[in-house]
């Protein structure tokens, strides 16, 4: 407990009485909570994730090297090698409710059609060349885009080139392995659809600002929009940018423009338990220390900064990924333009009521 | 009623007694509903609204003579001739709850600020050239575009040409007015800014799919977008048309594409009681005869066609318009490409429980 | 317009130009918006219903002429004689979107089924002895009772007594009229049930506080619950008052306790366009003066006290209505505990975005 | 996986290069997707957490015995007891979600104040004479309720009599520490009011159906019904009953009905995170088999039965507990009438977009 003058009153006497009777509650499958609540119902968040980063100078050669020796397809799945936080006891969980790794796949490479409950999406960082295949809709990967994949969704990546592509999967793999949710079904070991169009036939329909087809009234729990591109993104930032020089609101802080990629047909998340954002920063600008219920993972996508994670600061460059536990502090530095993909199970934490957040000292 | 062998039993004899009881009544500002259910209570909606053309070429000569003739200002507030049903009684109410008005604005006129309870939109189906200021912000006037003026936003025109530009008002006077819900408040005398950027503010901020400024998290009434763009309605359109070449859903019905125009904090209507749409037929499209519960206007943007209303045919050009009366039986039929611009009072209808509809004699 | 600095600058002179203008307008079915835009634009709400109050003891021994000289039966349907508000122009409508009538059903009489797109609910400020068969399953009705028919619902009462009963009507009617949304359609010429039950399937399934049943779980537009009993109401009145002596928060201003009517699938509004609500003050209570948009109905059902309308003061007894336009101001004071129903359209006002008050002078 | 025919393509040759890669792999915090795919992405749920049962003849006793040797008081909060579910691993966690103990309270005694983001409930299968003080609000507890008190509400509990008393708590806990969302304060070391009175101000507020206060018309995340008594749950399945008798619907299956406890400002779940059902089988009733995503809790309350979970069936009386993991097939059996409290994770699952189910092999 925080409150050093409250000693535990509910410590008895080690008494023979009291082990029999701590061995006749575990013969019987139970547990006190006062021995426990301490650990259990903490005073404020104690995660056992660590805050963390993985620098993408060593994980990229290490997808390299897992495309030479390890073939894509049926079963594995998926060349993807998924981030480990250090806390979290060797499971590849990032958090306790998301999952990140860098997935790879070679020239000319298939990885085979399968869905499954958990939510997914895609971020690239660099390249282009691989079309991911959603429920028969073909999906240009480049660089900048984020691509979903949500829960039953079937979907597949071919890569349409002579040279490899690399990117990161987020996933709610831990979220959904914890609470039992998960189902999983093969589909085609091929892709459905080898076509490789500029625009999905998701953002034909509803990638226009504000449009909303008749034949599309239903509200979904996902979003529809399979790809949301880097041009939009950029633009979007831009003008938040712009539009503070000119004295208007428009960025959330001095020099810190951002946008949530939301679902068109509600306004809200993308997918159930993931959100997804994008951030930059003018150069030259410190975000206030700020801590929230929920955990979250950064990827740099581009410009120099570092992040000072519970007082440790740590330089950044693009591609480098890490981790923000839950109601861990966190403030972000920029040298030059520094723009950051972010996503977090802040769906999760909001719809269940447990949203929190603290800036700067200010009461929480 | 609908059933001649129910013949009214509440047709007392016409005795001395039974005529001073209905004076009596009339004294206590009393009135018997058996003598008038036939009339307050029909079987299906008996609208007083009748289906009506106006011609653009008849509107615009006679908006521009009043260019002439009546100066535009303070007091009148702006030189808009609205369209009055002819089964409405002699007020300007297209139907009970719209109100639709040619507007006319000379060269560089400005028609002064103010706001209102009043929800209202822009609908250019010819023209550029004016600027209406939202709160604030200019916004370009072009043709094809929609342009927002929700209930309470400050606004006024201005004309930056040297040549008029004429355009259509949609609002919910009628709506309004009759249910006593009506404010109204005077602005400034010009124009608070008299600026003619290419992008009004809120298309910097919300123009972009999918994407939401972090600093706007919060849902609006009414769309925050104030400019919905041609560029963006036509290229909607044609993938739409395009997908169903490819045998792709996409259409509404065979060669009837068609977008609703929305809010994209929520995904719903632009405003509470207004719903826009877009609608284009390929050439020789017949539209199935439907009816609906609630009143719509349509007004012709390009191609050539004709209405059926009610079993009555009329061919149109650009810019006519003509008003569909509740449960009025209609069908498009297209020569060209045809281009329609659509607005109607179905959030009303929807959020109070009341919508029905009937396509080609399907049971309702 | 509220301000008389301003000057109508858009009143052109009268030429003869300008009257073949404005002749031409007419023959075009046009209205210029110039010269009527104060009286359908106002600066506040400025209904054309009146503040107005009937009087209980003249309303009843009408209805028992009603019942003596005209027959309940199909055609007209009912004995229920309209509240006319004396500035809405000869229509039985209290307010521009509310019907408030007396209804009388005679000893052993039947008021045949039929079902309409319009809402309505009973009051029942004295008597009992009626059932109200809606879909088929008979409810009591019975003194303090509010009981709903929402829309399309089929319906019928009957008489299971020697003596007849009056109740008050509150419809949408008015709304529907006018915005062409309504339908009817005959039912059973009988009532479909002649059971007497005391308690209805619907209360028997949802009346109870907090719990629904798992066979019920799609929540419906209108409440599945179709009586809402005195018993009830009271018990939660006299508890606030009890709170409120206790020093506890319970009632909505000092000595005014209030309850509001709803849908326990949602916990709002029991039907889309009619608010119901049920309000105490204690003796020697005047409430602070208010205005709201959109409008009232209240009858008083128990004890002696007054309203003021607009500075009017008026005492009332048991039985007495008084009906309260859009954005009028009103107070109630009370001489002994005093009971009020109350009903109102502010469902449709909330929903549609138009809502606003003011209490004593406070800044809407 | 489940299809046997595909083999797993993505097992590489054990080379050293293939160790090395994997030894980087984990120097660098990061482990493959491929060689672990089946356990975390598995076909259908597959939970650790074990269907078990807890016979309510040896926790009372082992709860007896606490309260001989266990002190209550500051520190370790509450003589609470954890069901540990034999598959998980030594927590005290009865579901991967949800935590469920036996509390005692001896003759007198008092559990101090505190508050904490869990949700928390309580249902007393036997015995009264406790208060839970929520908020201020003293709240009874006596046999057949379900006590709440919901995320960051103060909370103690005090007997007022001679003779102990003990319950089972249901919370959140595992969800929480999962997913680092909780907090903890303290409050006072005694309870803040020791009065006893029959009803809570919550219950006097709230307690009546299809009644909301005028003073609190705003929506809240978790039920303001501090207490669901008894006689109402008792009631409304005996009424449940009688309609199924009278051939109308009303129970969700042949001899079994239910009620879900709901919070009154929605119709919605009493907490954000856990759902309270109770469920009543006529005698001789047998359920279809069933099974969900998500985990579930039974005490049974009353009568005589039995429950089938997976294949094995296991006789049940009164106070005995049993655990139904995700996604097993479970099925009652009713030799009296036979009365069940459920609680379940099931707000978690769909708010997040999981929910499953399938009933006797029916198409999931």
């Amino acid at each position: 407990m925080n409150d050093e003058s409250h000693s535990n009153i509910m410590n008895p006497d080690d008494t023979a009485e009291l082990r029999q009777l701590y061995a006749d509650f575990e013969a019987e499958h139970l547990m006190p909570l006062w021995t426990q609540i301490d650990d259990i119902m903490p005073v404020v968040p104690k995660p056992k994730a660590l805050p963390h980063i993985w620098k993408w100078s060593r994980l990229f050669p290490l997808a390299e090297r897992s495309g030479a020796l390890v073939p894509v397809g049926r079963g594995g799945e998926r060349r993807a090698i998924g981030l480990a936080n250090p806390g979290l006891g060797g499971k590849a969980y990032i958090t306790p409710t998301l999952w990140a790794a860098i997935q790879y796949l070679g020239p000319r490479e298939t990885a085979p059609e399968h869905r499954h409950a958990q939510n997914a999406f895609r971020f690239v960082v660099e390249g282009e060349g691989v079309w991911t295949v959603v429920n028969g809709d073909p999906v240009r990967m480049s660089r900048g885009d984020l691509l979903l994949t949500p829960g039953w969704h079937f979907h597949g990546h071919h890569n349409d080139t002579d040279h490899p592509m690399a990117w990161i999967d987020g996933l709610d793999i831990p979220f959904s392995y914890q609470n039992d949710v998960g189902f999983f079904e093969f589909g085609a070991d091929r892709v459905t659809d080898y076509a490789t169009p500029r625009f999905s036939r998701g953002e034909r329909l509803w990638g226009h600002p504000g449009l909303r087809p008749l034949s599309e009234l239903k509200d979904t729990v996902s979003s529809p929009l399979a790809a949301y591109r880097w041009e939009h993104t950029d633009r979007a930032l831009t003008e938040q940018l712009l539009l503070e020089d000119e004295g208007q609101p428009a960025t959330i802080e001095p020099g810190h423009a951002a946008i949530r990629y939301v679902n068109p047909t509600t306004g809200g998340d993308v997918m159930p338990t993931i959100r997804c954002e994008f951030h930059r920063l003018r150069a030259g600008t410190v975000t206030p220390s700020r801590r929230e219920v929920g955990s979250s993972v950064f990827q740099i996508f581009e410009g120099a900064g570092s992040i000072m994670l519970n007082q440790v600061e740590t330089r950044l460059e693009t591609g480098d990924l890490f981790v923000v536990p839950s109601w861990t502090t966190w403030s972000l530095k920029s040298e030059t333009q520094f723009d950051l993909f972010r996503f977090s199970d802040a769906p999760v934490i909001e719809r269940l009521g447990f949203a929190r957040s603290q800036i700067e000292g200010a009461a929480r």
